[in-house]
C-alpha cells in the first residue's frame, strides 16, 4: 500500500463509499462535507455493502476547504452541476504534486477543470455501481463498483497508462475497489454514454424504471436507437463503439434488477440534472466534427424544458416560505 | 339551402358541434349516440358555443346503426383509434349516392376508408376548431372552428375541386361552418400534422400547455425543428410546406389562449391516443420514400410507451373490479 494521503469532496454516493473504503484499508483521508459535517462528525460514516458492511466511528471531516490538509490525490465526487465551485475548492487542496481525480459522469469535463489545476495532475474516472445516500452519514451500495479511470491529456487525445493512474490503482484495488485502466479516457467517456444518455433521459421523460424501458418493445427500440447515435458521436471524436459493445450494454440491462437511473432519482428530489454534462457536451463535441445526433438533442431538450419546470418550483417554494 | 341529408357517427366535440349546426340550418341530421344516447333523446343536444349558444331540444338519435335511415353525406367525427368499426358502421347507412366526409386528424386514413366505400365518394376533413364535450348532450365551442375539406383520390394523388366539395360546402356555409376547400387532401393533411406533431406529442409527453411550451426557448427550439421535420416528410410525398407556413404556426400558437391538445385530453383520461394517424403514418409515408423523421419518431415511441402504460392501467382497473 501507498503512503498516499486522499481528500474526498463530495462524501455521497460515491466519494462516501469509495473514501470510506480507502480509509478502512490504511490510507489518511479527509472529508469535506456539508450538510451532514456535524451527524458525521459525531457518528462517523456508517457502510452497508454488498461487498461487506462496516462502520468508520472517526472520520477526518471538514466542513471548510481552508482548515482542510492538503493532499496527494483530491477525489472530486461532486456532481457535474456543481462543478463551478471547483476553483475554490481545489485551489486551497492542491500543491505541486497533487492529483485530481474527478469521478463524474458525462463527457468533455476535464478541460475546464485543468485550468485550475494543470492537465498532469487529472485523471478522469466513471463509475459503475449502484450507491446511494441514504440518510446522514450512511451510504448503501447495492451492486457492481468497478471505477474506469484515464489520464487527460490536453484536448482530449489518448495519453495511455501513466504511472500517476498505477499509484492510484494500486491503492484501490488494495482497497478492494475494482478498476480498470483505460488508455483512452475520451473514448471511456463515450463508452459510458452509450448507457447513460438513453437510461437517464428516457427514466426521467417517460417516468419509468429500466426494466419497463426493457419490457416495452418501443422503449427498447430507442435505447438501441439512442445507443447508435452515442456511436456516431463517438465516431466524430474518432472514438470506434462496435456493435458487440452495444448489444452487451443491452444484454446486461436486461439482467439487471428493476433500477431507478441516477438522473431520475435526482428528478424525483428536485435536484438539478446533470444534462449538460451527460447530453449537451457529447451534442456540442459531435456538432463541432458537424455530426447531428437528432434523437439525442430532442432528448436533451426535453429534459431541460422538465428540469427548468423542477427549479422553477423550488424557486416558488422558497418564494411562498 | 341544398336538401341534402346528414348523418352523424360520432357526435362527440367535433360531431356533435357541426351536426347540430347542420340541423339548425334546416337539414335532416341523424346521430349514431352511444353512452349518451338515452340522454340526447330525451334532453336533446345543447351548443355552448362562441358563435352563439342554442339547444335542439329534439335530435334524430339512434344506438343501432342498422335502424338509421341512409343518407346523402355520412360525417365520420370518430378518433382514428376507432377507425377499425367502419366496415361494420358504414355500410348499413350507404347508399350508392352517398359521400363520406372524414372529420379527423392523422394523414394517410383515406385509403383504408376507400377500400370500404370506393374512392370516389370520400372526402377529408380537417378541424381547426377548440371544442369540448363537457357532458352528456352538452358540447363546449370555446375558439375557431373552420373545416378544410378536399376529395380523396386513389394513393393521395390530388383531385381539384370536386362537386361534392362544393355542394357540401354550400351547406356548411349557409350553417354558419367556415370551410376552406383544398385542391390537395395530402397536402392540407400535412399542413395540419406541422401543428399537430409537435404540440400533441410534448404536450402529453412533458404534461405541457401549448403556451408553456412555447414560453420555455428549449421547447420552442423543439417545436421548430419538429416542424421542419413534417415539412421534409411532406416534401418526401412531393408536397411543399414553406417557412412562412411554420413561422405562421408558431406566431398563431403564441397568440392562442393557454390550451390543453387534445391528445393530451385524450391521455388524460385515459383514452387511446391517435399516434398512428398523427405520427406513425407520416413517419411510415416518408420511410416508403427513403425518408427518416428521427425527432418525430423518438417522439413516436415515447408516445406509445406511455400510451401503453396507460391502457395497461384501465386492464389492471377492469381486472380488479
Amino acid at each position: 500500500m501507498s503512503s498516499k494521503t486522499y481528500s474526498i469532496i463530495g462524501a455521497g454516493a460515491v466519494g462516501g463509499l469509495y473514501g470510506a473504503k480507502l480509509q478502512k484499508a490504511g490510507h489518511k483521508v479527509s472529508f469535506l462535507l456539508r450538510n451532514d459535517y456535524y451527524h458525521v462528525v459525531e457518528k462517523g460514516l456508517i457502510i452497508e455493502s454488498v461487498d461487506g458492511d462496516f462502520t468508520l466511528p472517526e472520520v477526518d471531516a471538514y466542513n471548510d476547504v481552508k482548515k482542510m490538509p492538503s493532499s496527494d490525490v483530491i477525489i472530486v465526487a461532486l456532481k457535474a452541476t456543481q462543478n463551478h465551485l471547483l476553483p475554490e475548492l481545489l485551489l486551497p487542496l492542491a500543491n505541486k504534486n497533487t492529483v485530481v481525480l474527478l469521478l463524474q459522469n458525462g463527457i468533455n469535463i476535464e478541460p475546464e477543470i485543468s485550468q485550475i489545476i494543470g492537465s498532469n495532475a487529472l485523471i478522469g474516472g466513471l463509475c459503475f455501481v449502484c450507491s446511494n445516500k441514504v440518510g446522514a452519514g450512511k451510504i448503501c451500495h447495492l451492486d457492481y463498483g468497478t471505477i474506469t479511470i484515464g489520464q487527460y491529456f490536453t484536448n482530449n487525445r489518448p495519453a495511455g497508462i501513466t504511472e500517476q493512474m498505477r499509484e492510484i490503482a494500486q491503492d484501490f484495488e488494495q482497497a478492494n475497489i475494482p478498476i480498470e485502466l483505460s488508455e483512452d479516457l475520451l473514448l471511456a467517456r463515450w463508452k459510458k454514454l452509450v448507457w447513460n444518455i438513453p437510461y437517464n433521459g428516457l427514466s426521467v421523460v417517460l417516468n419509468a424504471r429500466t426494466d419497463e424501458i426493457m419490457a416495452n418493445t418501443d422503449t427498447r427500440f430507442l435505447v438501441e436507437k439512442l445507443m447508435w447515435e452515442v456511436a456516431a458521436g463517438a465516431k466524430s471524436c474518432g472514438r470506434i463503439i462496435d456493435d458487440r459493445f452495444i448489444q452487451k450494454m443491452l444484454d446486461h440491462t436486461e439482467k439487471m434488477k428493476p433500477y431507478l437511473t441516477s438522473m431520475k432519482l435526482d428528478y424525483d428530489r428536485k435536484k438539478p440534472l446533470e444534462i449538460e454534462a451527460i447530453l449537451g457536451n457529447p451534442l456540442r463535441m459531435a456538432k463541432e466534427y458537424g455530426v447531428d445526433l437528432p434523437m439525442i438533442s430532442l432528448l436533451y431538450r426535453q429534459l431541460k424544458f422538465l428540469d427548468f419546470r423542477n427549479q422553477l418550483y423550488i424557486q416558488q417554494l422558497i418564494i411562498n416560505k
